[in-house]
């Protein structure tokens, strides 16, 4: 492509640049501070825009106001201002270091240039791997997600530009992808590249990171590129129509981001083309390796476990459940909740991370969960929060819940170091510094993860709360303040006071801007055993742990609702058929589940492999004070134990191991997400123990 | 390559092909069939070739006779017969089936024509990976291997005729690989060739397998064209001179071979870029991970642990400790001693496997050995029992033999059907047949495996004794006998009887041809806790497990040993290092290590996994009467345990695993060589015990 595809910018694409602007002046500079309430701040403007949804700053993560098997409704990410506490922190590293290094990455990485040689602006050749736009996009959604807590003018500036110089490669036919151009050209959306080149792929993070950014700011610049290919090339070229090509997702993202264009638009051609995907287009054959890896190709309904590549199962269960969503198909439900119970039962790890091979990046056997050689990726384990979010959406079962919980608290958290500048792309449990692995890094050349992270961090607001005709559910306790509406149009204030994870009290100010009856669903955490709920200091009976408790009574402004969890640290042991866990226990306070790192022990017990050779009691773990000086902040556990010398046996002997020589001690441990944030060290989640 | 290479035959290759039709002429037909003592009848012809060992009949499996640093010496594969009994089966079914069949599967996947493609004797376009002459060579050492324990006219017609093709298709320069020609023969012995390209890894298995053919028949058609490539390609392009290119292995393989070459034709400069290659030449330089993977490029005896791909480092270790038996160089010999306590301590499967990981086919962290999960490849397993015969070959060391024997009946035993037409490439622990994995084939694009499989069945009776100046070492027990010699030079004949390894009684005839002072060393088996050894029906005391047992003194025609083993079926236990092994046993008895098939249980109690839900108590194993029609005639094992109902409890809870109600029963186990022989059936060798 050259210079004449600069000069393709399509009337159409002009009125976006304009409506943006527009949108971006009518922004109260100032009033819109991260950390600050901001809902009546939000203007309603550049609503004009054809086709897009009038109401674009009431939409949450997902847009299920219309959604008509949605038990529960979102809440936009900019009505909850999540103030200090523990994930205030984390948000403000992810928008002040994460988002700002992230887009000096990607561009010294070559990301933009792919763009900007299509337009003539740059000589370099194509850089990284063949899903290299949808970095971009990623990004982009991240920063969508963060103007809508509030005006980023630092970071908007510089995304704003670098979603001209995208759009600006798009090409008049719709097509935008700056792998498949000049000699790979010819190769586009043939079978073969569709099922690994990842052009879906992209386009379904282009309409992810153009929806955010819309929602954010009602510039639909980047939103109008990807309807553009859908509208102009994807819909006309690929369906089931004998004169379309057929279609097949190969890493499934552009389901979900179909559905979420279409609660954008109102157009259901998106939705049935994502429920066309999602039954898989007979026209592609393919290999039983591949329907396995992909999952999808064939009838979604079709699947009875999870398994191939971790991301790809994880949104194609996302975009299922969007499916389900809009469509009610008893099928899905019946598919998808056979498929959740495949994973809680068997697939998940303790940290809430999924997928435990690296050969394929995979889900393996039911059971196979290694620890040092995990390897949770980071996607998988948001894409397992998001695919929860939505089953929570459809249900409103806490179960859903906890699983986001567990995932968010440690398996996602663990993904980004504490400064926000270093990345996991695998999250193992067990940790050998011998091994040589660099688990955090700045950079990957496939990084899908980092703004993964940081789309997900940015977007925390939104998954605190939601509506339905009943009241409103309260799902993740943290400081925060939610200014919303019951489904009535009701206004509601929510103020959330807590030192939550590291505390249980959780004292919750409801306040109605006038007397009102409905249902507060406070969500009790599985793992909590002993609770208690005061209403105005009353106890209210039937609390069950793993559900939502409902509380239906007149609300006034100053009613005070208290929730006490169960701060008790808790030995956890496997099921005995996960082979990797067998006679070990892993320690979880909260929601917060521990490791044990080799630096943190008075004696440095290690075998030849640089693991810490200890074995703990199966009782009497304590918390310590809240340390704020350490990790940012932390509650460590104190856990009596034993350290070994060096194992002598035989690898093999016809006696059971004889009990060497134990020498006790008292095992420190720290919140996993927190690992390797100091120098390398033995890390492991999951200790030996011993009886006493 | 076009119709001139045809006329590029040299003068020198005429007359090897002259001296080989004498050999051929002069083998009494008939003589030496298989099964037979063969060790008189073997011509001493065709030893008047340039440069090649006179003594070509007497040569071991290595030809050790003139190594200075090997306490022990060789016996000729010629000089033992193996009678019938447990392995005499297996070789037959060798010969008759595996060896003929792949060769047919050989010629069918294009293996020969790649060759005759050069000659311009076929059209078909290359075909196979780039180490696919490899299989061919490896082929016909298994063919050579067998021409020393008998004539077998059917299979010898056609390997001449392979031969003569293979050679047929070598360069004027001496070059022959039929991957880099054509387009690729620019990319002959670049540095990036080396470490991937497999072009020496090939020729180090043109010269074992010419030397095996060499030493069968003393036709040396297939070895000149080794010597040709060697003496006139490689030695004058590559070495450590600055008029030489730099060289590295990339596969071990060459190294080892060109030692045997150089025992073979006492040609110093093959021994001298063996330890050249061994040593690691800088000028190529490599990434960490291809030292990790490759198992050279930099100095071996630098190395401190066993890692990266499996094969290329147990290749390595046979050639490092070729070199030690010719040069005594003590730095080798402290780095493989260290190498082999981290293989014994920390990397061997109880069935003698290695290689735990399948990504990379490499070996794992120490102790990481999982189960179903296992490659535990069948070139692993057998490069582990070759690298232990040279170790045995350096020390008289018993703990070497013992190896060897864990890996010959088991894990290697394991990789072919007992009908010699299915091979495994992969050799795991566990099995699913819901996994869909198919582990028995008949063929692999990749198909190292098989022909390796062939040659160690052919060359089994070479293993079964050495020589020393105190006299003869018996290493393996089965019916058979040796007609061989002390060194010095007196002759002798043993003879064993036994129904070992199903029972633990060997009779021992030794007839030395006239009355000889000298030291009988018999193995005591380290599994074996009690024995007793008799001599003349006396007692003998001193008998130490794990060791060899002197019995000095003067032997005449008629005396007996008679040696019994403790055949007590033991339960293994593995270190609780080995996570994956923690809580379960391992069945053994003898030298054999047993599994159980889901398809002997009376309960077929399985999981959704469609493993079985057993768990065995600790102790109480009693072994059947030997079962002649069972899968060709085994001893089972019983052992009691029980089934379990399917398991209800949840991935993670805070409590011990309760104990579920478990229905008594009685396992039972099969040995694990014969396992998947049958209809599919999961499997597992360590089983989950309970304390009664």
């Amino acid at each position: 492509m050259t210079d004449s595809s600069i000069s393709s910018i399509t009337r159409r694409q002009f009125i976006s640049i304009a409506a943006a602007a527009t949108a971006a002046a009518a922004l109260p500079a100032g009033d819109f501070a991260l950390g600050q309430s901001s809902t009546d701040a939000v203007p309603q403007a550049a609503s004009s825009h054809a086709g897009l949804d009038p109401d674009w700053t009431d939409a949450g993560i997902i847009a299920t106001r219309n959604s008509p098997y949605a038990k529960l409704k979102s809440v936009p990410v900019r009505a909850v201002t999540i103030t200090p506490g523990f994930w205030s922190k984390r948000r403000q590293t992810n928008v002040e270091s994460s988002i700002p290094s992230m887009r000096v990455e990607l561009i010294d990485h070559g990301r933009m240039d792919n763009f900007l040689r299509l337009e003539g602006k740059s000589a370099a050749p194509q850089r990284g791997p063949v899903y290299s736009d949808s970095d971009i996009y990623k990004w982009v959604e991240a920063v969508g997600f963060a103007l809508q807590s509030g005006p980023l003018p630092e970071l908007r500036a510089p995304t704003e530009e670098m979603i001209r110089q995208v759009v600006a490669a798009q090409e008049p036919s719709g097509y935008l992808n700056t792998y498949y151009v000049e000699s790979r050209q010819s190769d586009r959306m043939l079978a073969k590249t569709q099922t690994t080149g990842h052009e879906l792929y992209c386009i379904g993070h282009l309409l992810q990171g153009g929806i955010a950014y819309y929602r954010a700011t009602g510039d639909p610049t980047l939103l109008d590129a990807g309807v553009r290919f859908v509208d102009n090339f994807l819909l006309p070229g690929y369906g089931p129509a004998a004169n379309q090509g057929p279609i097949v997702a190969g890493h499934p993202e552009i389901e979900m981001s179909l559905i979420e264009l279409y609660r954008t638009t109102g157009n259901k051609r998106y939705l049935d083309l994502a429920g066309y995907i999602l039954q898989g287009d007979p026209r592609i054959p393919l290999l039983e390796r591949q329907i396995v890896y992909m999952f999808c190709g064939v009838p979604f309904t079709s699947r009875t476990k999870l398994e191939g590549h971790a991301v790809r199962a994880m949104y194609a269960c996302c975009g299922a459940t969007d499916y389900y969503l809009e469509t009610g198909d008893p099928a899905y439900w019946k598919t998808l909740n056979r498929l959740w119970d495949d994973l809680s039962e068997h697939q998940l790890y303790v940290t809430g991370g999924v997928g435990a091979r690296s050969d394929g990046e995979a889900f393996g056997n039911a059971y196979e969960l290694p620890n040092e050689r995990a390897y949770g990726e980071s996607c998988a384990a948001i894409g397992n929060m998001m695919w929860n979010w939505r089953m929570l959406s459809a249900s409103g079962e806490a179960k859903f819940t906890d699983v986001m919980e567990r995932a968010l608290y440690n398996g996602i958290n663990s993904g980004m170091s504490l400064d926000g500048k270093l990345y996991c792309y695998r999250n193992p449990l067990a940790y050998d510094p011998s091994s040589g692995d660099k688990i955090r890094n700045p950079w990957y050349d496939t990084t899908c993860c980092p703004p993964n992270l940081e789309r997900t961090f940015a977007s925390l607001p939104g998954y605190f709360y939601s509506t339905s005709p009943e009241g409103v559910y309260v799902h993740f306790y943290d400081n925060s303040e939610m200014h919303w509406q019951l489904e009535n149009g009701a206004k509601l204030t929510l103020t959330q006071t807590t030192q939550y994870p590291w505390e249980g009290t959780v004292h919750l100010a409801v306040t109605p801007a006038s007397p009102e009856e409905f249902t507060l669903f406070v969500r009790i955490p599985g793992w909590s055993k002993r609770n208690t709920v005061k209403v105005n200091g009353r106890e209210v009976a039937g609390i069950m742990p793993g559900q939502y408790l409902p509380l239906k009574r007149k609300w006034s402004a100053g009613d005070a609702v208290e929730l006490t969890f169960d701060m008790e640290p808790q030995a956890l042991h496997a099921n005995l058929a996960v082979t990797d866990d067998r006679g070990r226990i892993a320690f979880q306070r909260g929601p917060i589940v521990y490791c044990m790192e080799q630096l943190d022990q008075a004696v440095a017990a290690t075998d030849t492999e640089g693991f810490p050779r200890y074995t703990a009691q199966l009782a009497g773990t304590k918390a310590t004070p809240y340390q704020p000086a350490l990790l940012e902040g932390v509650v460590v556990l104190e856990h009596p134990g034993a350290w070994l010398p060096p194992e002598q046996s035989a690898l093999y002997q016809a006696a059971l191991p004889s009990r060497q020589a134990a020498h006790e001690t008292t095992l420190r441990l720290i919140p996993y997400y927190a690992w390797s944030n100091r120098q390398p060290s033995a890390m492991q989640v999951w200790i030996p123990y011993r009886q006493a």
